[in-house]
């Protein structure tokens, strides 16, 4: 028998046409699902795929995050846990004079709530004149939903993972709306913020002492069989933690009970720094294995998108926030848009929000698009991901666990971004929320960690 | 051309025996989905579809049940709504003789309750004498799950559909374990069954008070989209009634709010009594319209399970309760099971419950079946109704409304029952609850008040 003696079968790789053809004259293919990798990362793909350390450091990476058992512990001043005379924002590092409009609108609000100015103008030349610091979240084991920014008098949610015995901090969420995250800072925004700095903190923080720790892990494996994504949608998380939280609210402030409990009640996004929180103290667990390719952050400030990588510390890998593409709201379009914004990509980089669309069918219609897109986006991050959670499944894919540990090599030789669902912040500080959309991360922030892996220490 | 000459192409019908046969000899067939109706019902079948008022009738009944708009209005106590003398059950009509053990108990429940006696044997000796009247809640508005017994003194939630003006009454929800509705009496049932006509039956009546109606139906819808069938699953809509209800109970009985907030949130079924008494108010919006084969009541008292069909007025049409295919706790099994009972079937009867499965995929594996048998119960549904639900939707088939509107005709001609998630109580008194599972009703009570609506006037 010679190759042209027998009826050929034909093995077609990649782009369809090869197989088309072929099936069009009746030979038998068998099509393989393949794309090349991204543009000039084949060498350094080679390189880092040979590192004999790779595949046990991220086993144990990815083993280390999803086993982590975040519980909300606590709520916090933030004073107690920042450095002096310093803010904190979203993602990568960022100065003022390269921060966005949105930005330095959270900037301005928290000089404003501090009384560390008498007006705009007098906040933005003193940041300008850096007699603030400014740093991200993430290097004080922090996230902030879009402007992210952590001024001293406000309270932090304190989440620890039972499991590993980290602890990770996120803001109290203010609701929809003129809401500083966006960059709005009007007397509504910082007279919310007072009210929250006096009642909603304090109430919080002996409401979470009477209960003790609320095991987040459950609650976010049943939101998801609840229709949340826990990014864009929290209202069953919200839900289940308000009627949690509900008794003990009234036992520890009878006074202000009502007051608190409508608040939450008329926010259905409450649940989301709770869930920010449980997600960074899960993915800092997996950091820091030498030779590990997974991504333990990703992270946008309005400017930058960034990444960081297990086996390369803290260093973050950047390219430029793209525009999300969704639904505006009101009279608002993509001209009003501020490029991606926020340390909330933590779900997706803990296998939530984006990643666990199939699971909340309803968001699809909020960020534009149709229930087979939902399933669609779930199923192809698993073509990028180490791992299937455990705990975390969706009833629409047979209680499959959503696709979590991004590894920046499947990256690489997929081509495949991230799915990531995101709010839109106007552009202009001050103005808040303009919709709601997916966004896909820059290319560059992971050819660029690949690189930087492929050049590190073996 | 003759038959014979050109190649044969068959239409086949029912049964697949012929058309494999067909298919075998490689001949095109194009096969039909046909059943023949149900035994004994062909004539009566085709006297009721030549009614010239059917189509009308129908179209007009189920077009007030779809349209109906429930809103929770208020919680009074029994007394006020009931006969003298007279204790509500669940089901058709029955006696103390033809009585099962959980609707025995649940009977003897009340005596106690009410003081009528002062141990079991005299309640159940007094009971027997006929000293109480015995009446279907289905009767005086009102439906009540499981044995559904309603004596003076508990508290009722009350529920007017702001559309067709109705209203109707369903009872408060006691929680698991040992409870009246199973058929439970003992001194721990007594007790909060006492807390709740004290406590939390005042306290909901002054919360309802504050914060006016509460619209059901689109609570109803929402949880439909968070995974709940509204029947066996009501965690999203227990969670949200809660929300909406927290901040008002703290106003409205500041000493009290705990330990009620605390009662609700340890009982994820709270909301079921009022989602059954908005499915009752629907119904009842269709009802007595002459010449509508809709089904507007589907109850059982543990004994027989009967329909109530629109155009036949108040009569009952019966078959024997069977005993539900499902998951026993602990060490019960089948022997341990009471036939089927409650009127809890009205969310079956209102497009939800067994027929919104597809909505409640996590509920399947608590019954016993795959995330498919989900699908494939509320799909084989629209066979057997009349409509849509155009706010009942369900997420994973595309937010197709729910099935709603059960004609006698369509379940006679395709032989299909409905489909039925229900508790399973013990069949000794005193037990409680052993299990839940589906049930199939009996295919009497359909082909008797088929029979019924052939022989009426016309």
């Amino acid at each position: 028998m010679t190759l042209l003696s027998a009826p050929p079968h034909v093995i077609t790789v990649g782009a369809r046409l090869l197989d088309d053809a072929l099936r069009a004259q009746a030979a038998a293919t068998t099509p393989v699902d393949w794309r090349p990798p991204l543009p000039g990362t084949a060498e350094a793909l080679a390189e880092v795929l040979a590192d004999p350390r790779r595949q046990a450091a991220n086993e144990r990476a990815v083993g280390r995050l999803v086993s982590a058992r975040p519980y909300l512990v606590g709520v916090r001043r933030a004073a107690e846990v920042l450095p002096a005379r310093t803010f904190l924002h979203a993602g990568p590092p960022i100065t003022w004079e390269r921060a966005s409009g949105p930005m330095r609108g959270a900037l301005i609000g928290a000089m404003l709530l501090e009384g560390h100015a008498a007006d705009e103008h007098e906040a933005a030349s003193r940041l300008a004149g850096g007699e603030i610091a400014l740093a991200p979240c993430h290097a004080h084991a922090a996230v902030g939903p879009m402007a992210g920014v952590v001024s001293p008098s406000m309270w932090l949610l304190e989440v620890r993972d039972e499991e590993h015995g980290g602890t990770a901090y996120c803001s109290l969420n203010e609701g929809l709306g003129k809401v500083l995250r966006y960059g709005a800072y009007g007397p509504e925004v910082l007279d919310r913020l007072r009210w929250m700095d006096e009642v909603l903190g304090p109430v919080l923080a002996a409401t979470l002492a009477r209960t003790g720790p609320i095991d987040l892990r459950s609650m976010m494996a049943q939101a998801l069989q609840m229709g949340d994504e826990l990014h864009n949608r929290n209202r069953a998380a919200t839900s289940l933690l308000l009627r949690e939280l509900a008794p003990a609210v009234v036992e520890s402030a009878p006074g202000q009970a009502a007051e608190v409990l409508r608040f939450i009640n008329g926010n259905d996004h409450f649940f989301l720094n709770a869930g920010m929180a449980a997600g960074k103290v899960s993915t800092d667990a997996a950091r820091d294995v030498p030779g590990s390719s997974l991504v333990v952050a990703m992270a946008r400030n309005g400017t930058d998108f960034g990444v960081q990588v297990s086996g390369l510390g803290d260093r973050w890998f950047t390219g430029p926030a793209g525009v999300p593409d969704g639904l505006y709201l009101g009279a608002y379009g993509p001209d009003d848009a501020n490029p991606d914004i926020g340390d909330s990509t933590i779900t997706e980089t803990s296998g939530l929000g984006g990643f666990a669309m199939a699971a909340a069918p309803a968001i699809v219609r909020f960020v534009g698009g149709e229930v087979p897109d939902a399933m669609a986006a779930t199923r192809s991050m698993y073509e990028i991901t180490l791992a299937e959670h455990p705990a975390y499944q969706i009833p629409a894919l047979g209680f499959r666990g959503t696709p979590i540990g991004i590894d920046v090599t499947l990256v690489a030789r997929t081509g495949l971004l991230p799915v990531v669902n995101t709010g839109i912040a106007g552009r202009i500080a001050g103005t808040g929320q303009v919709g709601a959309g997916l966004v896909r991360p820059p290319v560059e922030a992971f050819t660029n960690a690949l690189l930087a892996l492929a050049n590190s220490d073996k």
